[in-house]
């Protein structure tokens, strides 16, 4: 036995030396490369040579960098000096369920599972960096370009992009999580000014991207677009030096948000290694100039060559990017990637059936069951649209995508399935809610007339990739469904009692008619297999097991961003204020009783669960020291199922403010119908800490905290109270 | 000792076994992969999915296979669908000399260098195949492409393409030796039916083929447009089932040229591999359409799903297609390449000045004295022309290309340089012989005033890359030069006695003037380095050693193809009779007793040589037997230099016609100034062997033979003879 131990040690000290032989082989590789190359060979590498590839050193055997917009497929081919696609016809790939969709899930399993399949297609399309994944936390259900981002908790989004990015990292692709840190919309994305409190800096919008240098080894980052505190985030002393690469220690290289650099000297001193797409005018014949005049091109070289700047900051990029080429393109081990395979298809649908959240379910409206016979009335232009077109730069050249009619007409064919559009909303990336060339009213009135004469309406509708949609580059005009889907919708309910509705979005929407219809289901931009998906879900093939990443306020000024008005949502075109501080999402709804409608870790199943049981290992505990959160959850109804038991941890009293309550654990659970399992959820102490201003510091509070747990944010099936001395 | 030789073998047979182990571990993985693979994907495999690329298997993780057009460089990127240059800006290369360049160095450790190069580059800029080297048989002076190929004779080439393609493919690069075969001219190439003898296809234009294939290893062929016997050579029974795969066991695959396909039944059955280019129409609308119809797609799968076509025949071609990848882009040792590195520059440099030809050199005119001051007039559109520019499809995007010019301005710092066009061609690929917005009298003034003002002319024309001149996809309209050089020639010998000659061009012309000047040098289309060779040689800086590899006629008739009328060439536009048979070049000079103008392996030094001593190891031999012939070179002059010694063996008296003396082996032989060394020279008896007709083999004729010793097939210092027994 003790041999055995030995044993095992010896392999972990092996294999740990294994590993610092491998870095400092690494190292010195890289300074050898770095002695060979001349001052244009190494300011060559700092800047774009087109519009997703900056150049390598050709005569030393220095391969280029390629570089693909993601986080939910990887993009199509683009020209090589605008933004034109460049119609080639090998980039067709699986389209992966939003991000938004796989923080539902709660399962980090599941994340891994897709960080391989996404890596892999990179891998196959020669891809050595990955842009993605998204993490900027959702602060108001405006922001267009929520959907690819993993919800409004720090916590979820920590433990989901990790498993993330270790999955496409294992291909040789970079993962470059994005976009670091306070693009919280799109609304003067690239010059707005966030004001915010160091607290919330900290708390609420560094924690995934911490998560994704230290715990998911991330190779690359992408700067955001926005200020803060006055200088760019693509070339801040606060975020990039400061915090990245000093306090967290970063070791890969800086990626611009295409076009979010505006100063060579910022640039150069303030912690960015690579300028990308800072012209995006698509000159193709001036393009040689426009690369070369890039503020990390010739005007940084100038600064070097007066002595304004030391050659020994460029060497650092340098250092940088070369590592993150070693870990990619010049990794001989790396594997050839795959695509298109069953195995991806498989992710995908598998992800979006366990993110598609079930809302409302009145009378077991859902499950339909797919052998009766009866005419249901599929009414909504999302049961049709294809929603990889559009959205900006996570647009996707999907090899196939099921639609919600497609999927529904492959599970039910013993029903009759009625298709209406209801509304139109014109081209992706044209969108307006005036549809032209379709008449409104006469949209309106085949649905509803369609809605009459079935048994069942099965509404899909939501919000789609239109620019003011969940589109980059612009913000959801309001809160509202849009394109008169409400009206719309009131007509439909109006001539038939059995409605069930589902929203297609990657944000919160307001939702009048709630009351009046029978069931809901939240999906997402679900990708390849969004009908596949949905209709397992409709069917019951899949039993629903999502909770919501974010919570749907009654009213838009339920929302803390917009509780304080414009200076904090959208600013004042200058500077924007986070004056609801760290009370983002479910902590600002808790903390001042705010009823949502729908709360942060929410989600229906088919079958009943209980959770019973529920102790800690302790009630007293120093810092070093782990809570055990157990407890038994029993699936007590019919149907196999799976359920997420959240803990949440509050500090009653506090020198600072506090919300009532935070994720600081969860867990899935799968049971067949009548199982139990005992569920243990480890809570590290210093988990508890809360980022102190006065000493720019984690510090932790001793006293007295309530633990929570529940199966969402706001269903708490106990609460225990623990003491840290 | 015997331990130690002993060691030798059980190492010997080690290597040996690895390589077996390493095949089979090869065959296995192609015979899994093949497994997995359904009839659709083994089809797609077959053939192009652009212009340049055929797919692999996204969901296997087989990758994409990427082409790119040789020989003397890495061809700027394509467009997906058209002929168009895609813009890029990473895709400027080094550009080496032509091959005609590169078999005039008869060095074949400068063909290996020069492998290892362009092998680099293509690896760097992700290439998997590299479209060359070509090694057609030079049968007419008129043939647009001769510069692309290696000479006249068989021996020649098949000694200078083995190490280019083993130093390519060294790099995880294949190299697809081309065009298979019969490709001797461009006009109607691509339905001209060539009617050849066995005896001449097999002694005089498959040679270099075979050694590319049994001594190269080369891992991809390149059928001709042409056809052989009324079938098209990319689907030819005879050049592809039976001679290349049967008898010469080749592995690799086949690959049409680009558009060579022309029945899908003939190129199933018929050993075509990979189909690229039927459609060249660049409708990129309709391209996934197109690529489908391709002869080896969906017509493809149709006759075996009919049962028309067994589906081994297609598993043959996947297995060849599978086994060319693990070559080259599932080869995870292969290293990431280099590009416009200093190396290559050398390697490009070295070549041109060691194939460029010292052909007269009266009261040693040359090389001029780089110290003294006095003006030289440059005249010639050469001296400045862009020749990387044009020419089909080996024109290049080179990074750099130093004009005569400017060579000789940089190395004759002392002298002053006047330069003057003389002619004028137009713009590359819309070449025409009357200039347009040039007018032609004012620029031949011009040219003669400057002519009559300096000390010396440098006279640098000759032909270029225009269609019509050295240009794929069309002949030369005649001998002469064009351009009206001739009339402007002697008008600058009226007025300068002083006139050395630069002929740059991969083709002989006629040269009416020719008693009229000093001296000659024979330069080719050499690349980025073009103008410093040419400088060395000028200046002295290198000795030239260059020699013909084709024969140079005074006039077009005395050309074995010519001799014989429009029948031998170019043909009655359906057929064409190589009526000459292995009578090709100096072959028929020899045995016709037409004196060339200047012979094949000729050659002029600025230094002189002896060979001396020469002798056989033997008198009588058997067919096992190798000659061993022995000579020593004596540097007889003042500056060290190079000789090459040419071995040529005739048969007197024969039961076949013969030539009288066919090269079998050659030295280059470098000497300082004084200096001797022995050299040795080995001809396996087998070497000797004629094909035989009516056996269908190739045999060896006893009794007599003459074996010839020289500097050039015409000057041969030392007749010997020997018997076979």
């Amino acid at each position: 036995m003790r041999k055995w131990i030995l044993g095992i040690f010896i392999l972990a000290g092996f294999v740990a030396n294994a590993q610092n032989n491998s870095d400092k082989m690494m190292e010195q590789k890289i300074d050898e490369l770095l002695k060979q190359m001349t001052l244009d060979e190494k300011i060559a590498m700092c800047h774009a040579q087109s519009k997703f590839s900056s150049p390598g050193v050709p005569r030393l055997g220095i391969p280029e960098l390629w570089m693909s917009d993601g986080p939910h497929g990887v993009r199509g081919e683009i020209n090589w000096d605008d933004w034109g696609y460049a119609n080639w016809t090998n980039d067709s790939i699986t389209a992966f369920p939003a991000l938004t969709c796989l923080a539902a899930t709660f399962n980090p399993e599941l994340s891994y599972e897709y960080g391989v399949a996404i890596g892999e297609e990179a891998r196959y399309r020669k891809k050595d960096v990955l842009l993605g994944p998204g993490v900027n936390i959702y602060r108001t259900p405006l922001n267009g370009r929520n959907f690819e981002y993993m919800g409004e908790d720090p916590f979820l989004a920590s433990i989901m992009v990790v498993p993330y990015i270790k999955g496409v990292q294992e291909n040789g692709v970079a993962a470059c999580v994005k976009h670091y840190a306070l693009n919280n919309q799109e609304e003067w994305r690239g010059h707005i000014n966030v004001n915010v409190s160091d607290r919330a800096l900290h708390e609420i919008y560094l924690p995934a991207f911490k998560a994704a240098v230290q715990e998911g080894g991330v190779w690359s980052i992408m700067g955001a677009y926005n200020q803060f505190r006055g200088q760019h985030c693509c070339h801040n002393e606060i975020l990039l030096n400061k915090i990245l690469k000093e306090d967290w220690a970063f070791d890969g290289a800086v990626i611009t948000d295409w076009g979010g650099t505006h100063d060579t000297k910022e640039a150069a001193l303030n912690g960015l290694d690579i300028e990308m797409g800072t012209w995006t005018n698509g000159l193709t014949a001036s393009a040689k100039f426009a690369y070369d005049e890039y503020f990390l091109a010739n005007p940084f070289k100038k600064m070097i060559e007066s002595g304004e700047i030391e050659e020994s900051v460029l060497d650092d990029k340098v250092r940088r990017i070369l590592r993150l080429m070693m870990r990619t393109n010049m990794n001989t081990n790396r594997s050839f990637g795959k695509m298109n395979n069953q195995e991806h298809s498989d992710v995908a649908r598998k992800v979006a059936a366990e993110g598609i959240v079930l809302l409302k379910n009145e009378n077991n409206f859902f499950p339909i069951d797919a052998d009766t016979k009866m005419t249901i009335a599929v009414i909504g232009e999302n049961a049709t649209r294809s929603m990889t077109v559009g959205g900006g730069s996570s647009e996707l050249k999907a090899k196939y995508e099921i639609s919600p009619l497609e999927g529904i007409k492959k599970q039910f064919k013993n029903a009759t399935i009625i298709h209406s559009m209801g509304y139109a909303s014109g081209p992706s990336a044209y969108g307006r809610e005036i549809p032209s060339g379709l008449d409104a009213d006469s949209l309106v009135s085949a649905a509803v007339d369609a809605a009459s004469k079935a048994d069942i309406v099965l509404y899909i509708g939501g919000l789609n990739k239109n620019h003011f949609q969940d589109c980059e580059g612009g913000d959801r005009k309001h809160f509202k469904l849009p394109f008169g889907q409400d009206e719309l919708i009131n007509k439909i309910i109006a001539v038939n009692k059995n409605v069930g509705m589902v929203l297609i979005s990657g944000n919160a929407v307001e939702m009048p008619w709630i009351n009046n219809i029978n069931g809901l289901i939240q999906s997402w931009y679900n990708g390849s297999e969004a009908g596949n998906a949905l209709a397992d879900i409709l069917s019951g093939k899949v039993n629903p097991s999502g909770k919501l990443p974010y919570s749907y306020p009654v009213k838009l000024t339920d929302n803390a961003a917009h509780h304080f008005g414009e200076l904090s949502y959208p600013g004042d075109s200058v500077n924007q204020y986070y004056t609801e501080d760290i009370f983002v999402g479910y902590r600002w709804h808790d903390t001042q009783k705010i009823k949502p409608l729908f709360a942060f870790g929410y989600g229906l199943s088919y079958t009943n669960f209980e959770i019973v049981d529920v102790k800690l290992d302790n009630t007293l505990y120093t810092d070093k020291d782990v809570i055990k959160v157990q407890c038994t959850v029993k699936n007590t109804g019919k149907l196999d199922g799976a359920e997420v038991v959240q803990v949440y941890v509050g500090k009653p009293k506090s020198k600072v403010d506090r919300a009532v309550k935070e994720l600081k654990g969860f867990a899935k659970v799968h049971l067949k119908a009548g199982e139990s399992k005992i569920v243990m959820i480890d809570i590290p102490i210093e988990k508890l800490q809360f980022y102190d201003e006065s000493q720019s510091e984690w510090s932790l509070e001793k006293g007295s905290y309530l633990v929570y747990i529940g199966n969402s944010s706001d269903h708490i099936i106990q609460k225990m109270k623990l003491k840290i001395q």
